[in-house]
């Protein structure tokens, strides 16, 4: 095994009924001003916005708001976030919503308490900040995982970039499934297919033999895939849902990836078309994953093979790489399975969209089992059409 | 999935060379008088005395050496170390060793800031302490877990007992493999076999349906097993001894045991034993284990069925009764396999030994399966005569 530093500070409140339970008095532990974070308004019609609200109130908070935090959420955003809780003197951040909002407040959290321009810091002077506004989040969409770690996936919009930074971690998260029950369906399982395609990124990554993440990696996905056909059938399924919001937070906790190097080259590929098009990014995972993968499962047959055993539950074939194959195949066919998109024409993307230019502004990892060129992405990316 | 509140505040440095690398950077942050505390000596002998000591001088550290915590550590000795701590006016406490040197000074790190006795708060007041020493363990033996959790297990002479108690959780830990390769393979082995056990104990607890922890904890059974087998073939292995290590930690640091109710009566049993006889910990469960097995596998045929298919490759037999059995079974001949005692005899018990004794005054807890009488403890420990 590597070499590895290993620590997660996040406490979570796992179930229903935990913020009504434990909101309250956590909020004792923090100043006056809570910056109250959120997306479009679903929480509003939800009840968590009153239920929430109502908590800020009883614990005598003043609340600033700082709502319609988009899916994909822009730098602009971040930066008027971030004017918001200077001009404040906030206190605490509380993201509530999915990893959007969770995602955003992360970096305003940290923007905020610095003079220089967050993007330039980490992309350029590849330096971290290290003082933030204190955070929690109460998660209504699982998938991202952003709950329990300090990464944050900001779209910015000027450099046509959807890229990763480096924020604040929540010290508290509150996970409570019945909160994703008036969530789309469709929302529900494409966060769940972002799930498993965190721990595939991971697992596929090195080293990829004797190797504990890697058998809990296993788990972690053949829950995931379980539980999201649970749910289909069953979309009250409570248990259903709380694997699946527990797997969210697993599969980015960062317990799958100790030992590994993990590879993410599918999300390197839908970040950027996520930038050029803002499809949604659990859907977009859905259309490439497959596609890269036919790419490059023959080399990394004897791997690819292992996931088609133990994932997948696919009989040994004549030898590794068809193994491999049949493994991939049944990804593509439980994605068609539960309704994902498998072309970007179901998922809405305009044919005229330039993915050359989506391809050449790909960052390209090390590589899981080989690593692509700007032409191979290319070139999956004209095989997703 | 059951609510469930998850935190983890241990920061974990694992691999080689990680004492010498960070050890020095994090003494920085605690103050000038550091307890060192260790157990028999073996680290005067391989070194790791040496190295940390020098590393203590190097940041101008005043060392108050806490010497010779024995196996199955002692009340009386927590009693001297607190004593230790509170005429030194301890800033830090460093745990070198195994479990019991690990468990010893999370006690003392909360008696020492009590006025009261430790032992009558937690187990006649039931409260719990809230103010510690900090502490920092260097791991040398693993398979108690004691490192990532503030649980300790300690032996009170007088009262023969020997009980959990709750006190400080470290800090830092550092889990570094290269540190067991003088460790007796015996002690290795046994520490393994106690992962093994913690694993086993939460598998069992309740509930018994779709549960990730689940799934991830026959995930962290398969490699323990298949890791021991390795090392016994191969004992320089360092892979092997990497993936023991980490599945120590993960046995016992909180996430096998999320929406779970554990059963660990296997433990209490053992602790009884311990109590009286002072038996090595993992070869006294490698005894009990099977034997208690045996008598509750029928009372959760469809668990154990599941246990015996998913963890020890077994094909199901004609019914689950048939299919648990033989699980329980696959258990009792690795422990054969793998030389650790399958009888008391084995272990050095002496047959005259109070078993009564032992059976009244074993903890009983809910039952996995079956809920225990003080009659049925007895029984089993008269089979593993």
């Amino acid at each position: 095994m590597n070499n590895f530093i290993f620590e997660n500070k996040t406490k979570v409140y796992f179930g229903k009924g935990g913020v009504k339970e434990y909101l309250g008095s956590l909020l004792a532990n923090y100043g006056n001003t809570v910056l109250l974070a959120y997306g479009g308004g679903s929480i509003k019609r939800n009840g968590v916005y009153d239920e929430v609200t109502a908590i800020l109130h009883d614990a005598g908070k003043t609340v600033i708001e700082f709502s319609g935090i988009m899916p994909n959420p822009t730098y602009a955003k971040v930066q008027e976030g971030a004017k918001l809780a200077r001009d404040n003197h906030i206190d605490l951040i509380l993201a509530v919503g999915g990893g959007s909002v969770s995602d955003c407040c992360k970096i305003v959290s940290a923007q905020a308490n610095l003079d220089e321009d967050i993007w330039e810091m980490q992309t350029v002077k590849h330096a971290l900040p290290n003082k933030f506004i204190p955070l929690g989040t109460i998660v209504t969409v699982f998938g991202t995982g952003s709950e329990m770690n300090n990464g944050a996936v900001i779209t910015n919009e000027d450099k046509k970039i959807k890229g990763a930074l480096w924020g604040a971690q929540a010290d508290f998260a509150f996970l409570d499934p019945t909160y994703t029950m008036s969530v789309p369906m469709k929302q529900v399982i494409s966060g769940a297919f972002d799930t498993l395609s965190h721990a595939m990124e991971t697992y596929f990554g090195k080293p990829d033999d004797n190797n504990l993440s890697d058998d809990i990696n296993e788990a972690v996905m053949r829950s995931t895939i379980r539980n999201i056909r649970v749910l289909l059938t069953d979309p009250e399924n409570y248990d259903a849902r709380s694997e699946l919001a527990w797997a969210s937070a697993m599969a980015e906790n960062g317990i799958l990836k100790i030992g590994k190097v993990t590879d993410f080259q599918c999300h390197m590929i839908e970040h950027q078309l996520g930038a050029y098009t803002n499809c949604n990014h659990g859907a977009g995972l859905a259309v490439i994953h497959p596609v890269m993968y036919r790419h490059i499962c023959k080399d990394g047959a004897a791997r690819f093979a292992r996931f088609a055993r133990n994932v997948w539950g696919i009989a040994p074939l004549s030898n590794d790489e068809a193994t491999a194959l049949a493994g991939v195949e049944a990804l593509a066919a439980f994605i068609k399975e539960i309704g994902l998109p498998t072309t970007f024409a179901e998922l809405g993307i305009p044919a005229d969209s330039d993915l050359r230019a989506v391809a050449d502004s790909t960052v390209l990892t090390a590589g899981c089992c080989k690593k692509l060129t700007h032409d191979e992405v290319y070139e999956i990316l004209q095989e997703c059409k």
